[in-house]
């Protein structure tokens, strides 16, 4: 691990060090122009191919609250939330991304995304009454990594359930926390997003310099989004938090009543990278959801970036538990700006499963251990 | 599942239905004389062969209260118990238990126990002095199944730490809950178990009879012992129980941070059977601690005993989440009154393992499933 | 103190006994016929005077169960209940109660009951369908207390919701814990119910040997119901448990939220009597439901009773945080079996109230502190 | 209340607005030089009149780390901190506040608090090697309203111990949350902050215009520091964040097995204003300080204001328990520059406790209740 020397070692077992370039031999050019000031991820709007059956899933299941809905899309949103909507469901033939929409911090905002992206040539719309119910003046663009962008400003208020207790689940979704990307060229992806002025947080690397994942944020929390390596550009999972950890458990709890424990596809746990408890779950067509709690701040400029070992057993489940090769493989395709899907990149650099799991792979739960962990040989 | 109907299931997946025999075609005679009235498991003494290890584990990571100890054996016990003990461990050349102990409504019931087991032609002593420290008047047995059984009435008391709040910590184990063996013949271990005063609350059944486990009380809770199906007698695991599912939790979390995950066997999750929050730990040794909270009472004569289909996916685990291969295989020694390891007799009815996981395995997430549910396949 | 010395005292700050008599200078007669075998406390019939109202109450507010209703009465059951009911709802004209009810373990014991009862001079009452539906053969009398107590083995069986996580709420009530009376004369009350079987695990007293409260068990958690000095026979309280402390909390927040936080009487806190975590709750009619969790076993024949200093500022709060007097001064009407309020008689010991709080009230919170707490002396 | 009307108002019983001017007839001038970009509440320190007995009170009761100490000075941080400390504990002959001091954004804001303050005519002094250990270059004032203000950027880090669990105590404090001041005149002083970059996320008003405290932030949740109107300059609290609720009850627990409930002040109860779960507690100088989880993110531009009626019983606890009227009159002096109290001046506006409690107060559960709550009047 290159950039990791030993002075720098934290007492758990990761890497501390201050927020470093992490190197593309491949990079997007820089931008001259300004990039938008992003405040948060707000929303990702998804292609669903059943409402009905979606609708179950994410109102009666998981509890969010519904704003408004059509026959057509479904806008909903989490317990604190005071925008129109974290998550838009909109029926479509494929099940897919439409947009992983950021909030900016004022109406210029928009004027400098146009010009940030289209001097980097992307394809880039922008439609003064929103693109979606509920949000005004909006900038789309298919980023230069393939991903289906939006900012906007201009959004109507709703009321904050927060104090509406009597409304509340044992498995209450209180906030939208961040999404997560698949892309083939991880520190390439780093090197973009960092132009466009988001901080890494935490990141998975070994010692031959192979960035398997990274963290990046703009509120300060672990992350906005996460760039995992993996064929893409595809959607890795949308992630709402909730306010303590027996709520994770009551949705796995709920889940099984309703005999939808399949739906459980990974977790619940307790992650390493970002130290937040974790489920991982699927909805009907298959897009991931996380439902994640108690990261930690990350908003001071000098934030220590942690670095974690790729075969560090406790990197992704600080606990040891195994990730599922679902886990790994799948993803939701992402569309363009026409509503057609991206075409997926093959990765060619090491995959995180591979070199971690099966015949092949290892990982250590001590650093310095010789053979496979006891847990992951007993159940992969 | 000959002795269930359509008419006993319930909502929630399986079967209910009044305490019935489960028939055996090879049962140990019933004594005529009247079994010991037992109170409640009360402690497990286990060999274990590097004690400083061992105190590592049950007092400084799980915190369990020294009542004393010397060089050859530590005794501890939970943060409500009064008597002296829950655990001994004592230093031995081979890792196994030397006894299961209970304790008894009176000290006439010691009588009783003599009379009961020697009818049976068990090897059956007496201690007026009490085979450990801290415990009087004791008899020991090696029972019609093989396993070493103790009953006591005297004890010393000890305070009660449940208002020392000061000396708590994130995962405090607050009662022993109850045993757990491994017997190759699950209805001849319940039938001997029945007659000895115990009652069958949850069993696990297929539906041609085969009977793969079975959970029994005295006290009001799920069990005191289950009798777990395979290569036996052996010991499954002891089980601490918690207030709440966060000091569970908290056991793994502090498992990650002292880069011992690797004791994490299985979980934690939601039992089906007993409805409780669950964890399998490992202690040095390799015996297996369970950490539970949240059972129900069935103090009830006629409570209703509840029985799950063993394809049922949710029975062990309500998430479905697999059960790892050595959770079902591997199980401790046990000794006689002499110290030395049982035999151990193999399993020759099917093998829970088996029928319900890898390529002959068969598992359904709901009722009338076809295929193999995605989570297992993807898992194991 | 005279019953405590120094060596018994705990780190904690109580007293540890046996249970020993609790002398009363006018004992109720111990009647020569054996007691019938109680199981466990089962239910309270509750008259109401708005149906309705109540109904929102327990059922919209508090999530319980509803079994059957009708016009005239509703029948409510907890998660985990099998039996019928936990709570019966009757519209009358006077709020009181109708109805302690104890489950017995044998039909047989309703013959023992109506002997003991008859044999002490009680008015004894016997319907073989029940005096309420979903229950049969029934005995009910009038005690030497002048409460009216139940006794009933035949039940109708209901579904267990512990599984059904999916109607679960919030606050879930999972269990009937016990019942609280209230009676002028505590010694006299304690030596009969422990002529009725009943056991002492807790109690508070005073160095001149005033007797305040005592909690007496069947079930072998802290108590199936207490003896609370005050003018009576009234009704203190009943009391259902949660499974987690939050659930008591978020039944706080729900009632803020319905802008209802003024049924909140006192609490949420931590007992020191039983170590549960508690909350007090008014209903419509002024009913007070305590909602509780977590105290621990005390099913064994030497359990060490538990003696309190009525000076003791975290006796009832371990918190230390006041007893609002409504809490001493209020309680219900219970019935006699033609349903008319039973008179109520002054208590003419000591109240706990007056040596306690208040202008001659004297309260620790360290042994030995000479002057009032601090707390009390700003809140009260 | 003049600037709320009906549509304003939520389901809750609040009404919400954006950020308003809240008129103030006496405003601090505007300074022309801009405000430093401040970050963060950072760390308070607080003189002590007795070093161990803090040092107990801080680290072996509430766990905070000790990061440094020596003879005059310890040096504390919470969990998940990576800058040197939250709290420094110095010895001194008066118990009050030396320095509220927040983390700006860069060096060079150290530059821009010179000059902002300076221009307001406030004593400034700088210290290019910080005025305690661990901190770098910076700048300390008195402010316009006589409160010891810090700003610093340079500081030494710290290793987090968030993945420490094996270090980790029930009552866990993960993060400083923010400060609370009294001052006679809360509208000039949200004038003065609002000028200082701050925005007000909550206040409290009455219908005849007073405002009797208002939130205000920076990070992005409820407050960085609120004002609390009062006589002042004084230090009202410090906050420290917990991940759960159970870990606040964990530190009432605590405090009671110590013995030192009287240690707690108010609560635990859940906040109307921030939606957070809280708990207040005095130190042994009898400093405050609060225990507080789960409010809710702030930090969009319009984020919407909240304003609660004085008068609503619910709006400092939303469970309608009383605040203790030493909540409302203690305070802790406050320092200048040299070392020496501030002086504190009378509020001449209504007080809160004059208006809501006690003999002539009023404070309603439901709006347009025409009695004293209930609860209140019991209780008060």
């Amino acid at each position: 691990m290159a950039k990791l020397n030993e002075e720098d070692k934290q007492s758990a077992g990761f890497w501390v060090t201050q927020e470093a370039p992490i190197h593309s031999d491949n990079p997007i050019p820089t931008a001259t122009s300004p990039a938008p000031d992003i405040l948060r991820c707000a929303y990702m709007e998804l292609i669903v191919t059943d409402l009905a059956a979606s609708r179950e899933f994410y109102v009666d299941v998981l509890g969010l609250y519904v704003t408004t809905e059509d026959d057509e899309a479904i806008y909903l949103r989490s317990t604190e939330e005071f925008i129109h909507h974290n998550l838009v469901l909109r029926k479509g033939p494929v099940a897919a991304v439409a947009a992983f929409s950021y909030r900016v911090r004022t109406p210029e905002d928009l004027d400098r995304a146009v010009t940030f992206y289209e001097e980097l040539g992307c394809e880039v719309r922008r439609n003064p009454d929103g693109f979606v119910t509920g949000i005004g003046d909006s900038v789309r663009v298919v980023d230069p990594l393939g991903f289906p962008y939006e900012f906007f400003y201009q959004t109507e208020h709703t009321e904050r359930m927060s104090w509406r207790y009597d409304l509340h689940i044992p498995g209450e979704l209180v906030r939208l926390d961040h999404f997560n990307q698949i892309t083939p060229d991880v520190p390439r992806a780093v090197g973009f997003m960092q132009n466009l002025g988001f901080r890494v947080t935490e990141d998975i690397q070994d010692n031959e310099g192979t960035v398997y994942a990274a963290w990046m944020r703009r509120k300060p929390t672990v992350h906005d989004t996460a760039m995992t390596g993996g064929d893409g550009p595809r959607m890795h999972h949308v992630c709402f938090a909730t306010h303590e950890k027996h709520n994770i458990l009551a949705i796995c709890d709920k889940l099984g009543s309703l005999r939808r424990s399949d739906a459980i596809e990974r977790g619940p746990g307790r992650h390493g990278v970002s130290n937040a408890f974790y489920l991982y779950l699927r909805d009907p067509d298959g897009h991931r959801v996380e439902v994640y709690t108690q990261d930690y701040y990350t908003g001071d400029p000098d934030n220590p970036v942690v670095t974690w070992d790729v075969h560090d057993n406790q990197r992704r489940d600080w606990w040891g538990n195994p990730v599922v090769p679902s886990w790994y493989t799948d993803g939701s395709l992402v569309l363009d700006l026409d509503g057609n899907p991206q075409p997926v990149v093959a990765r060619t650099d090491d995959s995180e499963m591979a070199v971690t799991i099966g015949a092949d792979g290892f990982s250590y739960t001590r650093e310095g251990d010789e053979e496979k962990g006891f847990k992951l040989g007993n159940t992969l």
